[in-house]
């Protein structure tokens, strides 16, 4: 026995988390138990306060607290708009932006066939309902810029071709700040190919 | 609002540990969502059990979940010899190395004029009082090898003098594997000090 059993447990509870190892795990812990007490029972409510109350709204898929969520259902919203992304950490970030003022679908994935993922297992049988309503009038994909990503993109883009909706995907490029000489090729090609007249 | 108050929560809860900044955060706390309803609830008791349970040894001051700790409970040990540390977390490190047998003594900090840290604010008294008892023939100084750590090893040798126990400082030099080349001038300066016939 190297640790009491108490801490080996909560080192255990903590390398489940990703990118905690044991080092970490055995760093947190021992901070834990020099945390207040009312500070570890918080922690420990939150925790199961968040896995208790959270589900996804039953509309886009986004974690929410209230369904369907605080985005569906703001009447200020403009409706004629979906955005498409992979996770619900994907809204937030398009939230933080402040511009987008649409609705969003979460698809809690992406296709990839070399994990054995398909369209069925993302969410694209449920965009396909929200779409059969016709306020819809485009839908933006913003899937991430990788492999699997892209082929989704590309799936629903094709998808949703005969249906006659307007079908945008976000434009790849340079990021701001970001470096011409640092960029790599396939980022420098996509930002030359989508170059636009000033 | 830009995510849903019980994942807030969490992500505040998140952190306050150490070195985990916003983003970790918001990863942690997703990832804390997908898991299972167990694991998540098995991770909240974990916390609330460790702060509850352990507590700090009597006699040396390890952290431990029974009072005295199973070092010090344990028939087996030597109880002539006490290596002083500064935390729970160096027993644990000697410990691992299944070397030594004697029992041990946490100050839980070093002295540090400089953060206004004396003798009284660490537990060199508790240890005074653990060494009027004479079965004590020597006490190992394993303090860290840094400005307080060697400061504290200083001091509490300088107490110990008179008292006529044998007090030793664990060996400064080059670390097992380690290469010559890298080694800081410090370092190599104590190595070359403490350099013994073979």
């Amino acid at each position: 026995m190297q640790y009491p059993e108490p801490i080996t447990k909560l080192m255990e509870s903590f390398m489940k988390l990703p990118g905690i190892g044991p080092k970490t795990a055995a760093r947190l812990a021992f901070f834990v138990l020099d945390m207040k007490e009312d500070s570890v029972l918080a922690f420990a409510k939150a925790l199961v306060d968040a896995k208790r109350d959270l589900t996804y709204c039953s509309v886009c898929g986004h974690i929410t607290d209230t369904d369907p969520c605080y985005i569906c259902a703001d009447p200020r919203r403009d409706r004629s708009v979906i955005c498409v992304v992979e996770e619900p950490k994907d809204v937030i970030a398009m939230e933080k932006m402040k511009e987008y003022n649409g609705l969003y679908h979460v698809l809690h994935g992406a296709i990839s066939p070399m994990d054995g993922i398909g369209p069925e297992d993302i969410s694209v049988p449920d965009l396909l309902k929200r779409l059969r309503d016709e306020t819809v009038q485009e839908v933006i994909l913003a899937t991430n810029p990788n492999i699997e990503g892209e082929a989704t993109a590309m799936y629903i883009s094709r998808l949703l071709k005969p249906s006659g909706i307007k079908v945008t995907r976000i434009a790849h490029g340079l990021p701001v700040g970001g470096d011409l000489e640092y960029a790599d090729e396939v980022t420098l090609s996509k930002a030359l190919e989508g170059r636009r007249e000033i």
